[in-house]
């Protein structure tokens, strides 16, 4: 019953009497507005694959940034409020950045994923580096370490999976559905950047083109895709 | 239905149970409330053009300011509180100046833009420079570079996009499917000022005067057009 | 429908669903409960012109200050919550001294009234400086620098205009018609004296006396108009 | 109606959609439920008298005590909540004996009351000396300095007025009447004393006698009547 | 009405449209709640004297403490919140042994009672030693200083009051009456002992004994009756 | 009633318009669905005696602890919140250790009370070290210091009394009854051991054995009764 | 009856009329709605086990992490938001490497539960290390120390337990029932693993293997089972 909800989900950060947090569940929805993520780990490097709504021809799509470098080792596609994943993704380059400075390696891909999880789920204490709210976006983090190549996955509430092929996103029940058919642990980086985009092409409503969708891997090191490689994914379709 | 919304939007930074955050949605209201600005970029640089709303002939029209420079390479237009815009701008200069001190060169148009956004994002958080409320403005950042002219938008929520051209405010719907039609990519500073004027001819209600209008370009270096300058344009139409 | 706006305007800050900030527009009417004030720039120098509301023949006309000297080269005339203008006032007299200090040479008038609105916008951010609630009052500050003479006009959101004539308060309506038919830029300062107490005198209910009225100038100084002086200008209507 | 006033109320520093602050009218009714005190002016000094309420015969009058002394040269007569006067008149001592030590000169009553309306203002602010509700409190302080006797009025919105002769308290009203009446300019110290006590006991409901009223003169020094002074002056009625 | 009044009287710190403070109203009826206390001055010193509630005959009576010593010449008898009066009685003997240390002197019984008041009147603003809410007690302090004996009466507002005699707590309306009607300035401290007792014993509900009341004097030092002393008294009655 | 009630209870330290603090007569509710613990003070020394309530056979009945060690000296029992327990009892450790440090000698059992019932009363303050709420928890300290043994009795507002004999939770009401008519001042320890555990017995559902009841005295040092200890004087019951 | 109830749990740390702490008990139904855990303590070492929900195959097991190492002689299992129950364990993993720092020798079992149910406590407190609302975790800390093997059980009061057996989670009743039937204290390690994996096979409505189940043992070092030895284990069943 829904007026009995509204006496619990105002309060940020408020247990229910069935021991929900409504605000983060809010803030998953959040992303279910979002456009759609995929991400799939291969023996070769994990491959990610996003829409980008260009709601104008006036835009330029490169300023459209949903999929974002963390480190050299490392970078993350995103789906929710791009200005609150903007704030998580320069929380990570300066923790893995001062992880090199201090330790003379790379920060490990789990150890990123869990300083961002803690930034995430400290919201509502008044701290220098939180926010008044959960953040409103959920992050496919694809990595490359000495654990060899792995994908994480957030969610609003500060809890983050290790995964093998995931979606997020508006889209992401049926993508989902498609990457646990089609997903197997011997695919090829080649298969896999195929996979994505021809699952981000079934939920998309408009024409797969370089404008639309961003692709990158980290294999071992992050590399965006330029519109001709992006092209080329399009063409072996 | 609009007694549910209630009891969500009063706080300033909370999420409905759809996952939106309403005094940001509120705050892009203000703008359509604004007067309309336009921007257009070229490979020759970037124009701005702004509808003045002078209320009384006793109003000084060079006191309504709504272009103003942020540093010798860049500048922006804006719609809605022009109280707000002006502290967005100080933060702007302050940046870049510093900028300049520390590193000897100009801080790159899409820093500025970003340092912008993450001001406004910050808003309800208590911080020294943030605001309790979001601003209620939206900016049209023009400026020149390393990577030559180009052209920002940011909306309240703190997020921006690059455009070739963009229309805001009050009359933005409009302007937008016009600079739809008539932008192309070859356009000179002469024809992209001409049709900056003659779309914002088309919004405003009354005669456009060098009182009414003011005109600036980015073409390496911020310049306001002087009323004869503005004469000119119009003469031109 | 008023049931609706009660909604968001007690939070002193809040955007409601139509973009709009209730508790600037309710100090706005704080000022429309006020005396009524007259600004007049001339080529000579400004005219600042007030209505002192005399409730009691005990009390002392001196002590009723509705335009008071910010510095020798400006002042303003004020209407609405004369604590809050003196509040603004105060904050005025000390950036110019500090400007004189630092600087040795006044301070401009529109770099003084961007001081005073960027205090009045910061309302309700808990600063040292500002207020919890908007200032209650608008100004008119009239000033003479290196630009020549110069007329601001301020009002609680922060936003400041030049101007040429201004009428305040709750007779500023039927002030402000009257000021557009009688003002043209060739005035002398005498014209303009007589000007702004023949419409002063048309929107009080009472007879102008020297104890129920003050005039001053800024050409290039400011100076109050002693009561003898205020009986010549009334003498010459 | 009441039921929409309840809506703006509350907040103890918050516009009305009339642009009123009730926290302010509603500490003011605090004073008119507050003994009355009467202050006249004359070339010889200032006269203060007031109704002390003695609510049993085993209280002590003189520790009733509703005039004190701020400097030699400088007291105030106070009605409505004596515990806030005597924050108010402990904040003018410290003022003034500052202003003693640092320029060698006593402060003018002018600056005095100035520096009380400052404190009173900023209620709501949370500020070290500053209350969170208004000061329920007015008070008429009776002065001598360079500029010869003086006596102010302030009230709870940190607003003062000079003047001749003023009343506040339960009885006001009548009293501010009976003034108007009997003021002139020329009075001696004597007939101002006469008119103050036969003032006071129109309005007091029992038999003025040196128990229940007190009084007391800036002349050029602050003076308290002793009860045999109160006497003869009540003799003399 | 009292729907109405509930709207103003949750703000601990907020006028009502009648200007009144409601919490502290409403710690003026915790007090007629509390056990009655009664304080008489005679020339040769103070006299108090408490009604003890002694819920169990397990309850050690010496711990049930309504009088306590501030100082070698003063101690006070109180009603109301007992923890609350244990805060205030700490706070006046740390002034009280700082004011000896400092000036070498006693501090006197005016000065201390003000210090009280002062402590109580800032409830709600959030500083170190003062409550979010009003202190919840009413104190009778006796004293004896370089002008001798005094009684002084303090509330929940911050007010106090110096008194020949005066009775607080639950009994305290009649036992002023029976006061008014003994009281003279020639009793001895012999005489008032049988006063205060004598009327303490017509409110209680049971009978006097050394267990359920407690005497003390300052005269000149203060002193609080030992079992058989307070026998003698109730022998005497 | 129970809706105008529900006026006042939420604001934690608020008085209602009878004078009542709501929050702290709910938190001693919470003591009422408490475990039952009792305390006798004796010639030789204080016996604290408590129910445990082992809710399930496979936990540890050593670690249900209701009944600590405060100093060598000194315990105390509880009922109501054990967690709001502990940490009035380490702060009365750091307190009484302090203490030691700073005088060489053990702190007073009526002071160590006074300084945890300071802490108890400041609830809401927003201090260091108090709670928001008031503590839900009543203590029965026992102590042995100069003054021989002493038993006092603690409740959440912060009041204490000094008893012979004294039962808290939730048959306190049946064992004070019995603790009247069996106590008397000439008992001895064993006497009391027994009085204790023969009320408590009469209170609880279940069987009395050593795993369900906990036993301590102080005499003159503290001292836990061993699970034969317990053993032992259930069988001279 | 549900309306009151709401009057009370939406305050984070409030009293309801019965002396109930709601947002805790809320905290408790997250828990319900949480995995499975079980702990049993042997003489050999303590056995933790729990259900792993893998609700995409395409999700790597080892990342479901709900039994975590805290020190090298202990660990805990966790049901309900496990991102909370990450942040008590680092808080676990801090407080014991300082001990080690500190004093050269592991922290204790009991001290390290003590030291998270302290942070537990504390929720709503606007400390640094504390959250806003309670914890929605419980934690089975298993660990073995100078005491031998020790078990403990925390919930979201910061209340602690020591036991033999217990279960938390969603199918904590009707484990916790089997725990009794088949607990003895003499049971062997291997006994106690096949005893916790048939119960959590009762509760899970899948099969058991070693991607939904993890196991340790601290015995008397802590140690994660890998697959085949969960395997091995299932075996034995």
């Amino acid at each position: 019953m829904f007026l009995t909800r509204t006496e619990y989900d105002r309060g940020v950060n408020t247990f229910s009497p069935e021991g929900r947090l409504f605000q983060v569940e809010y803030a998953i929805e959040a992303i279910k507005l979002g456009s759609t993520a995929i991400g799939l780990k291969t023996k070769e490097g994990v491959v990610l694959a996003v829409e980008k709504r260009i709601t104008s021809p006036l835009l330029e799509p490169s300023s459209v940034e949903k999929i974002m470098e963390i480190d050299q080792h490392m970078g993350c596609a995103m789906s929710g409020l791009i200005a609150d994943a903007r704030t998580l993704v320069e929380h990570a380059r300066v923790e893995t950045q001062n992880h090199r400075f201090s330790y003379g390696e790379p920060m490990t891909v789990e150890s990123t994923t869990q300083a961002l999880c803690d930034l995430a789920l400290r919201f509502g204490e008044g701290d220098e580096e939180s926010m008044s709210r959960p953040f409103g976006v959920s992050l496919l983090i694809a990595g490359h370490d000495e654990n060899g190549p792995s994908l994480y996955y957030t969610d609003p509430s500060g809890t983050f999976w290790q995964c093998n092929a995931k979606a997020i996103g508006s889209g992401s029940e049926g993508a989902d559905s498609s990457l646990q058919e089609q997903y197997n642990k011997e695919l090829t980086l080649q298969e896999a950047e195929a996979i994505a985009l021809s699952i981000l092409k079934q939920v998309m409503e408009e024409k797969v083109t370089p404008n639309n969708v961003d692709i990158a891997k980290v294999a071992p090191t992050y590399h965006l895709y330029s519109p001709s490689e992006v092209e080329a994914v399009i063409g072996r379709l």
